[in-house]
């Protein structure tokens, strides 16, 4: 496998295979399977889960890693192209990426969106010109646009807890949040349910419809796999024989990195909080999605994060597992 | 073992058993013992020997650790039950510690005295709140009332260098200190020394006794294991052959949290300076234990602290192969 | 090989050992060689190739390595020797070097220069003051006036690309940049070029002169290995039929560690930017070096830097495969 970037680049098998040998590293450990081997991991926006897991991923493994984040006492970092350097920064990512890259068997880049431009954030533009300078296998720990390794974790949750793939409901729904947050998630969890031939709907008020780039390529998706896919902004009718609600909260793409226009499109929403209630008319024990970390009584309550039908700390858990199979992957194969 | 918590919830030969571990793996490094597995660190607090000395003891046995701090590009946490995340802290303990006992095979957390109240403090309440959202035997490096690796280590080097037991005489000693400092290095050095049978006086000015609790339960200790406690404020007198001061400073019990109070009561307390005049009427050999770090010129002088009598250092080496001790019985039994 | 501190106190033997010893390692992974070593690295100083090369050394010699820098949630470290430490400082270096040795098995130490005296700073008191408080090796990983690990790095490289030794001409050349940069890394690589035996020219304005000692100390060394050393301010004359241009900015000497002078002296100075013009009347596929990171549009055109000439991501690469040769001879005669 020549990196991970997005899912929707693996066919049906792949996927499928990754599932099973992510099963199989978490049933059999194989302590020095990638013994020598190592994995940089280069962070530009912050981490809990993805740091963590990936460390913990590559020693279960016997290999191991470093991470290079804002946090960790280099010069800093440039960006922009073109640009002379006589200010602050003392490095440009032009030098740091393959540097990094040439101490490694397999890089991970984390980079949020910059929220300037729609279409370049939808383009993925900013990682794909730092994922071109690396000599080795790179993996996309969150990009613009893409969670691949989110989505990974997110899917083999459901096989673990057997819910139904095709004619399975899946409610994607917006939710409030403090901050206007990227679309990665929403667009990965998006296809990820697609790829896998959920009927899915998408639950949000209007302002938040997803770009049709990303609607559109989803009802692809799901039309290949046997699936559906649909927009609603009336809760009651979105959750009808839910097997899952996942909750995330988005920026308004119409006021794309407009910060004072996104507060103000979400004053009457405070109400986007998934509690007990969102629950009714859903299947018996549908259960409840996020991928962390998440505001408390913002997002969701306190009761439904804690309750039965949660299984947040399972997704995170699986984000480990996932990725050692992806690493196994990339890692097994050159050497 | 399931977690390492408390000195006192062992057993003598439990103590027994990890010193002579301890001095085994010193001896005869194991450096495969733990392949695969994966210790979490979490601070909350600063530290340089126990991030170091704890990824060492994994490094050594042939596993892996890893660290999230404040310092490590995470999003902010959320410590307070309840409260509605709607500010700048992005994540709760409440995942975010079920989250990294998933990734790992034991789980190490650092968590200071917040000194908003003495009785909670003592009973460790923040601390077991914490532990408890862990799915993985859980490691005490530093809570509001306990430091059991620091008591582990102070007790090795006691062996290392043949101090007596029963018969012989511990000095803890209140010393200056520009911060009102936490009660987790005395509570746990006072208890230590009683568990180890030796006849213990903690010299301290009046204001500075320790509560009562803390000077019942090291009675009761002592009682069991052939030694004494008691309390004074006279320096020649406590000394008087001593076969180890041990220096410390902590706030004052009385003025707990008040730190305007906690200066004015150590007004005219810079005399409490370790310096080579306090070892009169010491034993000729008498040992000046620390556990670091230590402010020079205030809680101890050079000549002392860089002395033949000095043993931090060693104290300090030793926290690693305690350690070491402590990981091998929590993760060689879960193996 | 006890610690790693100056490629001149190396026989020109042992310098050709370890090129090989690198090249071996290259080629024929060890990934069990170092099995339950650590390495130690403290950082006073920023970093990114030097940690991360380092990290990657270790663990693909089956060892491993913790960092300690004012990044990672220490206490504050005081350097200052005999005060009284009542202020920020919760711990001096005099604890924590000896700590950080008991933990390994070898220690990197990082100090670049206080640029406070230039000749304090010549002599490189502070990095050996600090090294002398190690039970184990040390290795310098950049101080005041030295930087090894790049220096063998950069002379594997022009092994690597078959850059004559006798005969082959390397400039040294000062180049522009913002801010007023320490004499390590000029020193090391001109004492490095003379070692090998090359014609030397040091390329810089008047006021940019290096230092008589350090000039002196590598006209004694060229003169050993049958090169040459001498020094211009004419950019045309001393490019003819160089084989390497190695760009780097430093302080001038004269105004030593006063801000103010420095940047007055470069006011006229921003020619001192490397481009392809430069290398007019230079041998045909003449290299352009630089140790990184390094400023675009300042030090050198981002033409020359992307370039064919250059090879400034393979010097990078090097550092790791130099640094696993010193840790190799260190570790392995250790165990």
């Amino acid at each position: 496998m020549r990196g991970f970037n997005d899912l929707s680049e693996l066919a049906p098998e792949g996927v499928e295979h990754l599932l099973q040998l992510a099963k199989r590293l978490e049933e059999h450990p194989e302590p020095r399977a990638l013994e020598g081997k190592v994995l940089a991991l280069l962070f530009l926006s912050p981490s809990l889960r993805t740091q963590t897991s990936f460390q913990s991923a590559m020693l279960r493994l016997g290999g191991g890693s470093f991470i290079v984040s804002p946090a960790s006492g280099i010069h800093g970092l440039e960006i922009r192209p073109g640009v002379t350097m006589d200010g602050v920064a003392g490095e440009h990512i032009r030098e740091a990426v393959p540097v990094l890259a040439s101490y490694a068997d397999a890089l991970g880049i984390r980079a949020f969106a910059t929220k300037e431009s729609l279409d370049d954030d939808v383009e993925d533009r900013d990682f794909q010109a730092m994922a071109e300078l690396s000599s080795v296998p790179v993996i996309n720990m969150e990009s613009a646009i893409r969670h691949p390794c989110q989505s990974l974790a997110d899917w083999k949750t459901m096989e673990d807890l057997a819910l139904p793939r095709a004619g399975g409901k899946f409610v994607l729904s917006w939710a409030n949040h403090p901050k206007a947050l990227p679309l990665a998630v929403p667009a990965s969890t998006l296809q990820m349910a697609a790829m896998r031939g959920m009927d899915v709907t998408v639950l949000r008020p209007d302002a938040f419809a997803l770009p049709e780039t990303i609607m559109a390529k989803a009802r692809e998706l799901a039309s290949a796999a046997g699936g559906s896919i649909r927009e609603s902004d009336d809760r009651h009718e979105a959750v009808e024989d839910a097997n899952v609600i996942y909750a995330k909260s988005w920026s308004s793409p119409r006021h794309y990195g407009d910060d004072d226009a996104q507060r103000e499109v979400k004053k009457e929403l405070a109400g986007w909080c998934v509690e007990e209630s969102w629950f009714d008319g859903a299947a018996r024990d549908c259960r409840f999605m996020h991928c962390l970390p998440v505001r408390r009584g913002v997002v969701v309550s306190e009761d439904v994060l804690e309750g039965a039908r949660s299984v947040v700390i399972r997704q995170a858990r699986n984000r480990m597992w996932g990725q050692m199979a992806v690493l196994y992957e990339i890692l097994k194969e050159a050497s």
